[in-house]
């Protein structure tokens, strides 16, 4: 057993590693009155705001491969948390970040503060805690965000009738891993664009930003499509009847599982696609299609909110599908 | 190495701990607007109040031994971090967990809940976001609390002829250390007190709250005395000495060690004991004073802020004396 050490003792002797790189990621927000260097940050949050905080840990092993290039990891550490704000409509402004590292490894630790750093950077989000620890290799994110008072997305508020929509083109992610795991293999460029897929997902901001006011119900996509619209589901004791031939598929997709059954598999059961599903009456399809124009983000109308609860699958010929493990199979309906 | 899976996937088919858990440490508080269960937590800031942000991880073998009890261990995590918002002056009143665990053990995640639970109950915090994930064992905590706006209590700000305080009777911890890894010895009653010590730490939320316009300074003690100390005098570009005869000490830690060389060291160089280190205008001993009788917690003046840099100690017999690895030493001034 390794020595037992004073809480944070070797996050300065040995560490403060956040504290030597603390100056690439503290960015100037106003609404930061005291950052990382004191016993805790001081954050202004504006009127009429309320406060939306998540928390995500990604363990070695588990939610990433051991052998994950630090960037990577770095970036995907910070999107999950970003996701779960743009889910709640969320405008993100402020990440804490506990380190969790076998060794001091300062070459890791930079590349993974670039890829953090980035989409930190792109989304205007400032670092303003952060704990180095030594242990098995584990990162931990919260992440803090403003939203108007009462307006912010949730996972309830499905109506029957509502339309059902998914952004960007779902299983992607699952077929990177796939592809990174040897059990699928695809051209050298899908398979770039499938493992980017994987490792360096978009949070949906913008989208989130936009969907307020016009979706009922919204989610974002970690679980797999289909877990996490049941999610929406039973939060809004409705029902979905989802069109599997609607499902936007990227070509890259197509060319690593070429077998429809696998491929529709992989979209709806896996997992990691961080795109937002969401359900909006049909009185906001024209305004949800000025967003996706102006987003340049693909928004897919898959399904309709219904009374009877449970997710129900239709196939290209109309005849209902059941999700299974090795695929799907068609049943009578 | 285990089966990647995407993320969150294994929270919940495999644990879901915290949602089966949540209704014991879901307290009504009317400034939770949506609690666990959504993609983020809803939370209400009052007005002319700061948002006061802290995250802490503890790992097993590293912050604590891995036989600890469960129990202690959910205080214990809470606890540290609740210290860092005392320290801030601030009022607790959120808090989002991460846990990770090896595999599935509801007994010891109960067990864990009634130690972070009892925290959290004793200072009015909900439990508004959780995260459990299956790795090696570790504890990741991020604290919210609010503080009037600019009356945040810092490490900065202490000045020249400022009185030096500490609250509590610093070393007990270390001591309780020393005691389960068998380096030291105490008759059963000064056993339990000091392993408590280590073990529940009482966050001082209270005093932190009492020195906002009293101190001008303030941290708390979690690397050892001399450590934190040295973090306000660097932050305040001052100096200090630091009175060994008026250092606070426990009969239970003069109970397990005799010797004073070595309970001196316990007691600035222990870390884990959780109490307030804080600097004050001579003007303010007298309201310090009726804090201390209030909150029935001995606060005691060690020593002074000077224009000197650097820390010295002096020993009962005013000479000045040197912290040393092996205790401290004389030295001629």
């Amino acid at each position: 057993m390794p020595q037992i050490e004073p809480k944070s003792r070797r996050d300065i002797s040995e560490f403060g590693l956040i504290d030597r790189i603390r100056h690439r990621l503290q960015r100037s927000r106003r609404d930061v009155a005291l950052g990382i260097g004191d016993d805790a940050a001081l954050l202004r949050i504006p009127l009429r705001r309320e406060l939306v905080a998540t928390t995500d840990t990604l363990v070695a092993g588990v939610h990433f491969p051991r052998g994950t290039e630090a960037e990577a990891l770095g970036w995907k550490a910070l999107a999950v948390n970003l996701s779960d704000l743009a889910a709640m409509g969320a405008e993100p402004r402020w990440v804490l970040l506990a380190l969790t590292l076998p060794k001091v490894d300062m070459r890791f630790v930079r590349a993974f503060m670039r890829g953090f750093g980035a989409l930190a950077a792109r989304h205007g989000v400032a670092l303003v805690g952060g704990d180095t620890t030594r242990g098995p290799l584990a990162v931990g994110v919260t992440a803090l965000g403003v939203v108007p008072a009462g307006s912010a997305l949730r996972r309830t508020g499905a109506r029957v009738g509502d339309d059902l929509y998914v952004s960007g083109t779902p299983g992607d992610a699952a077929a990177g891993l796939a592809l990174i795991e040897g059990r699928l293999r695809a051209p050298a460029r899908a398979r770039r664009i499938l493992v980017a897929r994987l490792e360096r997902p978009q949070p949906r901001i913008a989208l989130g930003l936009a969907l307020r006011g016009a979706a009922t119900s919204c989610i974002d996509v970690s679980d797999g499509l289909a877990a996490d619209l049941g999610h929406v589901l039973r939060a809004g004791g409705v029902g979905a009847t989802l069109d599997l031939a609607a499902l936007p598929r990227s070509e890259a997709l197509a060319l690593a599982q070429p077998d429809e059954a696998q491929r529709t598999k992989l979209q709806l059961a896996g997992g990691d696609d961080y795109e937002l599903c969401f359900t909006a009456p049909a009185s906001s399809a024209a305004p949800i299609a000025r967003v996706a124009k102006r987003l340049k983000l693909r928004l897919t109308r898959i399904g309709t909110i219904e009374r009877r609860r449970g997710l129900r699958l239709v196939g290209a010929d109309g005849a209902s599908v059941r999700l299974a493990r090795t695929g799907y199979e068609h049943f009578a309906r």
